[in-house]
Parts: structure tokens; sequence; C-alpha cells
């Protein structure tokens, strides 16, 4: 059985987009952020290409602190915890890239994710999307899953058009080039709950 | 010859549910403090998915000490290891992650566990609970060894009610969603002997 | 050939029961003490689990040493070394458990083992004691190496209870629960001649 | 679908020829800075040789700061991240090599990359450069990808001069020896806007 | 072509025996002291046994500095390497063990090795030396390497007398049981030239 | 196209004679020098053996300073960086030693390295160098390298005698047993030009 889009109550979880062996699935990107000394932990049964993005969101975050409005004392003073569950299921490929960039800004921010919103793109650390494969497969799944929003690399586009129609009904397309759009299209200027003070 | 439930009067250890090669099986998830300078160590035959529970497990702990009444100080002074016995056997999988959490929060709060307890799901860093496999062997292993009442994933339930009920006699089940509701129904509000003093 | 008791004069060398692929056999596991941080090196060709079992009894001593009697300052200012000879026999499994707690503990008390007892069991991180197999070779091996008082699991009794009188003969069995149980019948009062004063 | 020339507005960001099972291809290098300790990160589904290129170039950096007018001291208080994308493709081998040492140049400097450049050729640690494999191929892809000029080790001057006049139409070849050809011809002397204060 | 001995001038250089795929030879032991902090490197295409012979020989001599009348400090303020030439082949086992061991006291103590004498034989923690197998070739390439004198575990001695009186003619036997016997028997009291001050 | 002499310009610059799958060839061993914290680097798709040659080599200096004339302070304020190129191609075997000898004390010292000489022997760490294999196929390369002088282990002297005497023409032989010997024949008295201070 597929997972379904939940709520974004909480900052660092953000919905993505999976191509796996059976099909489209979204999955769940998660952070946390505890105190400690700039240390990065990534679970999830995840394979070298998605700890790389993992790797790489965090870099350009650090290397664009400024514009993210972002303290860079919080690198040093907080270890950072980057979790993709389900365990059970091993996952690879750079596809996460844009959804863990987005869970880390949320993160370190505490800025509201916006709401029923999935994505999938590669992350590079000049800030730039990368197109992704698997796009008809991983919309099939984002409908299901109750998703009404869904942000893609303009390189993708073309893959969209070659869906029908009827597949595409009730969901919004956003294209994007860059970091800054995936940031401005997916989260919000809202704190979260209780968001931490860091 | 199968584990029998013992008892719940040590700190942190806790009875979980596994699903091995022989069928269903109960097994322990034990840990232990000692000073130190926060390292963490897992012991007991484990893959790499069932040892990412217990990081997860404890960074979930960190990052949420505020509302678990742990001072954060412990997490610095005191090394932490988590053993599951029995080291000739392999263990691997997500299941024993709600076990591992629930370890841990009694080591660090030296809060008796409830008695005649056991449980089985997977836990994320945000604080759901997801469900797990091997349901109907992990029922019955828990009766054979005297369990009374067990925690699971609300998304378990179908999965119990395909069981017939004269294998559901005398257990007593607890259908939980998030980590709040595991550490509620799972910890008591006492004290063991001989807490120690953090 | 087979290996034979020896004696107990050095503190940290203890007499367990090995089963081998060509039977039972004896095993010595010994430990030393340097100057040093607090790291645990173990060395004698062994596999994962057998190495666990050193990490475990460490920890156990760690975490209950109070009631050890050992000042935990010793934990920091001393290295502890962990050898099972001959490097030339690839050892596994948990079941040196016993011995080399034991071996530890005798270590950092610098008292004298117990003269001609040797034991097997595997050891949990909350002192319990648990049965392992091999039982009757472990016990003719024992007889043969000239051992007289034997520790077992109380598990395990029912292991010894199928062996033939006649292979018991001269020996004593002591059958225990948990790791009080050991230490009190293995480690004698008396000092080591010669002990270190830590 | 393959890659096209982008543009030279971050500094960092070099265009590299690549060989690859299904023909020639233009890659990106990337680079960038954050504060920290001197840790050199590489990723991008990298073999041990291309990553051995990251090093070696850093090395050179390093060894050569002063006439590369390079303040040593950013050696020690920034990490630097090199990435390759595209993560789902592995890379390896030494022939980015001057592309990494551009990139690097360019980071460190601020100095603006020549415009519609790509480059191929392995590095020392002496800042020799040496001739490298798949020249037509390269050359090919480089003129699809609306790269004008090309930078070359001498020793591959043989290599372009055996592929048809027609392809090379529209492209201007540079032949260099050692690292100081390199940088003279890849780099401006302009800063990149918004240049970081190092 | 086989190794000949060489000579006793230089401190923790030793020769031992070893017994290869091509019949027995003689290895040659060395060691050497920098400026450091206490690392232990090994070297010579080694395999893991063989690496935790030259492990236990310091962790013992650690342990009993004192009546080795070596002072302390030395582990600390120095770095130890040990390298058995001829690095193109590989090389394991524990039969090293007694000649690391006279190998790194002659380095702490800067005494001269006894001249023309060779040993083998596995060490232990707490000071046994334990047979190893290989006599009969070891002994022929030691009188081909001009060995006069050869250290053997007691147990050994049945090796010796089963090979044939004219094979041993020349050659002086030493048979020990713990490592006082060899260091007394394979060290002088004699510092060697331009011993280290330490 | 094998590979060419080519100079003795750069301090640390030293050409060594490697014996390939494909015949002889020479190779460059290349080393330099940052500011650092002792840190030794290796790279150039090097094998575990080839690696610990540098090892040794850079044990062996550190061990013997005073007599090298090198200000043991260097070791700590420097990091080192050994390169081979090219990395396409794997390399290992013991046969380089003597050249990253004479690459470090070069580096070391900032001595310029004999003109047209190339080098291949073991080292060990007590400073005896070891004959190596593949030397007629090495000679051959030396000679197309435009190669004059040759330093060889003295025990490697029978191969070259059992060479043509047509082939050996224009080249000069040395013949050495210990790296003292290599250092007085291979480094000159005179310093590169822009020698480092170090
Ligand atoms: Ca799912
Ligand atoms: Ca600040
Ligand atoms: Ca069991
Ligand atoms: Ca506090
Ligand atoms: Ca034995
Ligand atoms: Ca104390
Ligand atoms: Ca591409
Ligand atoms: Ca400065
Ligand atoms: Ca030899
Ligand atoms: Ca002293
Ligand atoms: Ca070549
Ligand atoms: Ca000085």
């Amino acid at each position: 059985e597929r997972d379904k889009y939940e709520n974004n109550d909480v900052a660092g979880v953000v919905t993505g987009l999976a191509w796996t062996r059976v099909g489209g699935d979204i999955l769940f990107i998660e952070s946390a952020l505890s105190k400690g000394k700039g240390n990065l932990t990534i679970t999830g049964n995840l394979g070298k290409v998605m700890k790389e993005s993992a790797t790489i969101a965090m870099e350009y975050i650090k290397s664009n602190a400024d514009e993210l409005q972002i303290d860079p004392d919080v690198f040093e003073k907080y270890n950072v915890h980057i979790h993709v569950p389900e365990g059970a299921t091993p996952k690879d490929g750079p596809s996460a890239g844009i959804t863990m960039l987005t869970s880390l800004v949320s993160l370190f921010t505490q800025r509201k994710v916006k709401k029923s919103i999935a994505m999938t793109g590669e992350i590079t650390l000049r800030g730039k999307v990368l197109p992704v494969g698997g796009i008809k497969e991983k919309i099939l799944a984002a409908k299901r899953a109750r998703i009404k929003e869904i942000l893609l690399c303009e390189e993708n586009k073309r893959d969209i058009e070659e869906i029908k129609d009827d597949y595409l009904k009730g969901l919004k397309f956003h294209y994007v080039k860059d970091m800054h759009e995936v940031l401005q299209l997916a989260l919000t200027k809202e704190k979260v709950k209780n968001a931490k003070k860091l």
C-alpha cells in the first residue's frame, strides 16, 4: 500500500517523489536538529548517491547562508540528522536533492513547508536544478497520495507534456531552474508552531 | 526454545517482537549509560538498518529533550550502549524502532517500563510510528512468551483483525500513531529501584 | 594437541571453553592494562560477535562500577587490551562473554581468579547470563585439560543432564543466572601477587 | 540528451570534457567554500582516480599559494566542496584534472572563468599537464554544446590533427604544457559579480 | 635466492624464521622510533594476524614497562614503526611474535641483539610463548642463512627431535616458556653504537 | 607512447623505473609540501605495497633526521603529498622505494636531484636497499627515455651482467647497498632555484 500526503506541521518534513521497482511512490524527507558540533548524520537505508545529495544540500546552504538569511553559527552549534523512512526499502539516486534542500532550509529557518506540495529534482552545488527520470510513475503516485502541486525541473516539462491530460487533472505544476525558485515556491513565510529559536 | 518475558525491574530493558527465519520470537532491547562524552555504541550482531533505528531513536530524543523532560547535558556527559541479545543470531530491519526508543527514554528518565508489555514498529525522525511486517508470527510468539499487552502501529490493526480470535485471547492491543503515545503507554511514572541520578 | 589448564597467578587470565570444528577445547582470555586514555583493543583473530562480547563486558563494568567497587577513574586513565591466543585459529560467537567479563573484573580489581575453574556463557548488557551451544564437547575438553569446576548458565543444566555420568566424574558444576553469581564464584577475594595499584 | 555550455557567472564552475560509454559529453566542475577548518569534500559519484585529481589540484594550489596570489589562511578557515553533476552517472579517470584546478583557483581568487571555454587534461603535482584519451569524441561533444575554445595538453595536438577539418570549424584550440598556462588561458582578471571576500 | 643473516649493529632489527609456500626462509623485523604521539604503524604487506602480533608485543611492553626498565614516557613521545621486508611477499600468521617483541625491546632500550641468533614463536599478552608450525623448514633455512643459535618455544622441542642430527649440526637451540627468557637470551646488555637517548 | 626524462629543476621530482604489463617504463615520483600538521597524502592510483613504500621512506627520514640534516620541526609544520602520475594506470610493488626516499629528501632539503639519473630498488626501515625484478625491461625503457645513469641495488648487478652489452651502451650504473649511498649519488649539493625556506 502506498503512502499518503500528511501535513506541513513539522519543520523539516518535505514530500518527495520516488521511482521504485514497483512503480512510483511518495517519500518523506525528515530532518532534525540537536545541540552539537556541526555533524551531519544520514539514515534511511540510502545508497552513496542519495547520501551525496544530502551533503550537497548542506554545503549549498552553508555556502549561501547570507542570502538564505541563516545565521552561520547554527552550523557549528547543532548536529543535523536527515532521515528517509522506510528503513526496509533501499533507496538511491540524486532525485531527492531538491526535497532534501527544502527540508534543511525549513529546518534552519523553521519556516512552514507549503501545503500539499511534492517535488523531485537533482541539485547542483551552484544552485541549478537538474531533470530526473520516472516522471510519469511519480506523477501517478502523487495523485494517489493526494498531492495538489508538484515542483519539477524545467527540463522535465516535456515528460509532463507526454502524459495524458486525464492523469494530470487536479495537479498544478511548477517548473524551476534553480534552487531560489524551489525555495520560494516550496516554503511559506510562516513559522511552524512551536518554532525552535536557533 | 523461545524466550520468555522477564520483568520490568531494570531501566532500559524493553521487550520487542521479532520475525525470524524460524517464526516469531520476542527480543530484548537493553541499554546502559556510563560516564563519557556522548558516544553511542550498538552491539548484538545487528545489520545496517537496525543500527540506523538506534541512531534515529537517539536523535529523536536529543531533538525533543525538552518535552521528554530530559536534561540535554546527559547526552554529553554519558556514553550510551544499546545491546540486543543474542549475539549468535544476526538481526536487521526497522521494526525494533519503538522498542529502542522506549528503552532509551526509560534509561534517560530511569522510569520503569510497563509490566508484561511488548511492542513492534518502525520510528521516524519526526515521531511518527510506521507499520511493520510479520505481525501474525510475532503475536503468536508474544503469547508463548506470556506477554499481556502489545503496542502496534495503527496501520497494523488490519493485520490483527485477520488473525483468529482464539489466538488473540489474553492479549490487549494498543494501536499508536506517534512516539508520544508509545511512551505514554509503555513507560510508567515510577522510577526503577536504585534509579541512577543523571 | 589440546591446551591444558595452567594456573591463576596472573590477573586477567581466565579459562574459557570453546567449540571448534575439531571438537571442544579450552581457551584463555587474557587482558592487560597500560597507561592511556580509555581505549579498548581486541586481538586474537576474532570475529565480529566475539569482539562485541568484549565491548559488552567492558560497558557492563563501566555501567556497574560502583557495585563492582571499581574506581571509574581507571576507565579514563588506562587502555585495556584483550587478547585470545592462538592467533592462527579464527574465533567467533558470544560464548566467551562471561570469561571476558571475569577477565576484566579480575584485571580492574587485581583479584585472583579461582583455581582450576573454566566457564562458558553469553552475557547481556543488563547482567543476565545466556545459554550457549556445544556443551558436551566443551565438557570433554575441560576434563582433558584438568579443569575441576565449571561455570554454566542455568539454562545449560539440561545439556549436562544428557551427558553420561562417567564423563562428568571429577567435575563440579555451578549454574548461574546473572553476572553477580559469575563473579562471586569465579573470583577470589585475594589479590594477585605484585598486584598493580590502579 | 547532452549538456550545453551555460555561462561563466559563478566562481568555481568550469566546463570539462568527458568520455563516457555513450560517447563524449561536457561536464561541469563546481566548487564551493564555506566557513570551516580546511576539509575537502568531493561528491558526484566519482571513482578513486577522479577523487585523487581533486586532492592533487588542492595540494598543488596550497603548495604554490604564493605565486597564485592566494592567502594561505583561506585553506584553514574554509571548507571546500567539489561536486560534479550528474549523480546518476558514475565518473572516473584523471582527465578532469585541469578543470578541477581551474575551478578551485577561480573559487579561491573569485576570478571569472573565460567565456565559452572547455578543457580536458591530467594534472601532476609539479604542475605539468598530461595528455588524455577520447579526444575526438570530446571535441564533437564540445561543438554540440556550443563551446568556442578548448584547452588541451600539447601532447594531444596530434589527436586534433587526425580529426577532419570540418569537425573543427568554429573551435579554437590552446595547447598547454603546464598549469600556469592553463590558468592564464582559462581565468580572466575580472572578479565574478558579488565576489566573496575571503 | 634466500636471505642471509646480516649483523646486529642496528637497534630494533631482529632475525625471524618464516614458513612460506616455497619452504622456510629467514625474515627481518625492523622497527624505528620518531618523535610523535604514540602511534604504531605497521608495514610489509602483512595480514591481520601478523599485525595483531605487533599490537600484542607493543601492549605487553607497555603493560610491563617497569620490569623491562623502560620509561613509560617514551610511549607517548615517540611513534613506532614496525616493518617486515620484503614488500612483494604477503606475510601472515602469529609466529613472528617473539621476533617483534625482541625488536621493540631492543628499540626502546637501544640494547644490541645477540649475534647470529634467529627465533620463531607466538606471544601472548600474559607473556607466555606458544609453539608454531613449519619448524623443520625453518631450521633448514636458518642453517642456509648462517644462523648459529635458535630460540623456540619449549613445546616445539619435539619438532626438533624429529629432525635428523645431520641437519642440526652447528646450530644451538634455546627452548623458552615465556617472554622473560626470550629477552634474556636474545638481547645483550650492550647498547648499540650511536644509541639514541630516549 | 613511453615517457621521456625531463629535467631536475623541481625539488621532489625523481625518475623511477617501472615494470608494467606492457614492458618497462619510467615513472616520476613527485612530492610537495604545504603548511599543515604533518599529514602524509599519497595519490596516483597506487596499491597497498607501493603506499607502504611511501610510509617507510617518510618514517626512515623522520627517524634519521639528524644525519640527513633535516630540522625535525618540518615534519609537524608541513603536510607532505606524494603523487605518481599517471592516474589511469594502477601501480603497485615495492620497487619505487628508493625513488620515493630520494624525492622526499630532495623536498625536505630543497636539494637538486642529479641530472639524467633514474633508479629502482626496495627500501627497508633500517636503510638497506633490496633488489627488485624486471631489470632488463626497465633498462631498455631507461635508454629510450634518455636516461644516462642508473641506480640499482648491488644484488641486481647480476641482472645487468646478463644483458647484452649493446643494450647497455651510454648507460652508467651505480650499485648501492644502503640509503646513504642512494642519497649521495642521487642528490647534488646545490639547492633548486627558488628553494623554499622550511
Ligand atoms: Ca511507502
Ligand atoms: Ca551569529
Ligand atoms: Ca531467542
Ligand atoms: Ca543542565
Ligand atoms: Ca589450542
Ligand atoms: Ca576517583
Ligand atoms: Ca549530461
Ligand atoms: Ca594571511
Ligand atoms: Ca627473502
Ligand atoms: Ca618519566
Ligand atoms: Ca607513461
Ligand atoms: Ca627546530
